[in-house]
């Protein structure tokens, strides 16, 4: 790839389209509506890869992303975030414009709404099962029943029912763990939903991230799906068990700077701006920034054995190596960084390349993030 | 600041503008030549202000950035980032129309700018006193000497000196660690000098990274510093030693989406793609990724005791707060996260507003990484 000359990153359409699919099928399997979370690559053009497979609604993480994509045409988008008070009226700009449906978490919001939108909006509760970030904890009923009943009386906002991220999958490292997780959520949504029947008996589950869809094999409870990380997945996710690491489909291809035979650690260009500080801790101990791959025809090839970037600053990426690997690299030549945390690099990246050197966009190479 | 609706990265310019001053005023008392390290401000404007203080030479640590600012009349400009092979028509192209000074490492990278560059540039060996990341280990004279045989009879390449980054006092928690640092990196960077006077009798010492040059009383024996942090600082730099934290330029004003009573945390708008996963281990074991503070007339005021940024994820930012606060804060008020290492943050943020609403640029606002 003779066109890389700084840190890129290098999007395998091909494994990207084949996981963009297997999602779809598990969906269709299911008998369970799919909506993915466009966080993860922020791009249009992969945006139309799923339209393609027959996608026509999505989840995204803030109100500026749902901008970006309904101006592209997605017309049906769930902001997965709690209710930012200071952009009300941006959302009732964009609800001008297209079916859109916001997450909230407390009364004060729907009063908020009530009072400030012209336009309807569809409304999930964000529950949390466990997770311990943000939602109404599942059995605090005193704030269900008051939002129940501010949103029965609502004539702008319409209740689909209650959505939870159980991010505590992430955190798993054996498939049984993700399968305790799904059942426990799992439970306590549907005892949710019994509970408010008499007043809304349509309502829905919203559920997913993705080492749950990847894993768990009977999704059929579950009305609606919405993983996002599956699309390019990354090494936490091959660590969790919901992907195998060849079908990773983003990798920052960055030149060699330095060698350091002393230590055997090679010195890439590529740092925490370009990769972000996002690690994981292996079984033995070891810190790791990334894996590591070489250059093969059509992207790269397998993770190599024994070799991890070890330490990012700002724009240095030291990569523990093993000898046989220290003897074949030169300065000047690539090395692929499997990133931890593919959202993450992504965003940094502000775009991607295919590997014959098409440019891929992405929402953070369009916006400034102080200005706009 | 009613103008701020999502997360937003407040630069308080009085601040800044005395942090300027204060390291000129360090460079003329100890009589050395200041080149501060534009990569943690990456701003042309940031830029002005250190010109009308009289500054008119620069480091960068990309090619990339050096073009930024070289198109923006900076004409000295030091990459103090090892030699990218794969960039050297580029660095051709930029020393045609600046004095550039490029550190390099390596025999064969002295061999390959010799064939390839028409226009002269200046080269400084970067030196590894101990830091481990990159640069010739300062002893080892066998690479040393053939470097220096190699620079003496190029014709293009114009041999300055010694450059170092003693990163290893970022590690460092009390003064005395950083003084060790410096006169331990000093001595072995004159020995360097006496060895190679012969040939190149007015060699340079380039040091001085933001803890020593805030920490070190007296840094006459060094021809140049290179201090960048100490633009903005951040909560590492304060926990360090190198500045208070009223001295911290930069915040990322943030509103409150979310409150948790049960465990007194509340939860922002502002997560790893706009702060950086870097985070401090406190003396007491507590991890941190930012220090918090309410706003106040003119940007934001003193940090609040017993609270920080306790996790990230994506877009979310989980602060841990005392009761008190807690009682205090509504969803959608502002809150002020001081950065742990603002150099991420300002990359993330892609740009910067002054508290009357003024933007400010980056350069990660200007450019696309994936496809420059």
């Amino acid at each position: 790839m003779k066109f890389i000359s700084r840190p890129t990153l290098i999007l395998d359409k091909d494994k990207c389209i084949r996981n963009i699919e297997k999602m779809v099928q598990i969906a269709r399997n299911n008998h369970t509506e799919f909506r993915p979370h466009f966080k993860t690559h922020q791009s249009r053009e992969v945006g139309n890869w799923f339209r393609m497979s027959g996608v026509d609604k999505i989840a995204v993480s803030s109100l500026s992303m749902a901008k970006y994509f309904l101006e592209d045409g997605w017309k049906n988008i769930t902001i997965a975030f709690p209710l930012n008070h200071r952009e009300i009226p941006l959302l009732d700009q964009l609800a001008a414009k297209g079916e859109i449906h916001q997450t909230i978490l407390s009364p004060e919001s729907v009063l908020l709404l009530e009072k400030q939108l012209k336009n309807k909006v569809n409304i999930w509760i964000k529950v949390d099962t466990g997770y311990k970030r943000t939602g109404v904890i599942w059995e605090d009923y005193e704030i269900m029943d008051s939002l129940i009943e501010l949103l029965r009386k609502s004539k702008k906002l319409n209740l689909q029912g209650f959505l939870t991220h159980a991010g505590h999958t992430y955190k798993a490292r054996i498939r049984e763990e993700v399968e305790y997780i799904y059942e426990d959520s799992l439970e306590k949504l549907l005892l949710l939903r019994d509970r408010y029947k008499p007043v809304f008996p349509d309502l829905k589950i919203s559920y997913g991230d993705t080492p749950s869809c990847s894993i768990i094999e009977d999704l059929h409870d579950i009305d609606e799906i919405r993983p996002g990380n599956f699309v390019f997945y990354d090494v936490m996710q091959s660590i969790v068990g919901a992907c195998k690491e060849d079908e990773i489909a983003v990798a920052l291809a960055c030149p060699v700077v330095s060698i350091h035979p002393d230590r055997n650690k090679i010195v890439v260009y590529a740092g925490s701006v370009h990769l972000s500080k996002d690690s994981m801790i292996l079984h033995d101990g070891t810190e790791i920034f990334g894996k590591v791959a070489l250059q093969e025809k059509k992207a790269w090839g397998s993770t190599l054995p024994g070799c991890y970037v070890s330490s990012l600053s700002q724009e240095h990426g030291i990569i523990t190596v093993t000898e046989n690997i220290l003897k074949k690299t030169h300065i000047g030549d690539l090395i692929f960084i499997l990133p931890i945390h593919s959202c993450l690099t992504a965003d940094l990246m502000q775009g991607y390349r295919l590997a014959n050197g098409t440019g891929i966009d992405h929402m953070s190479g369009s916006i400034q993030k102080s200005w706009h």
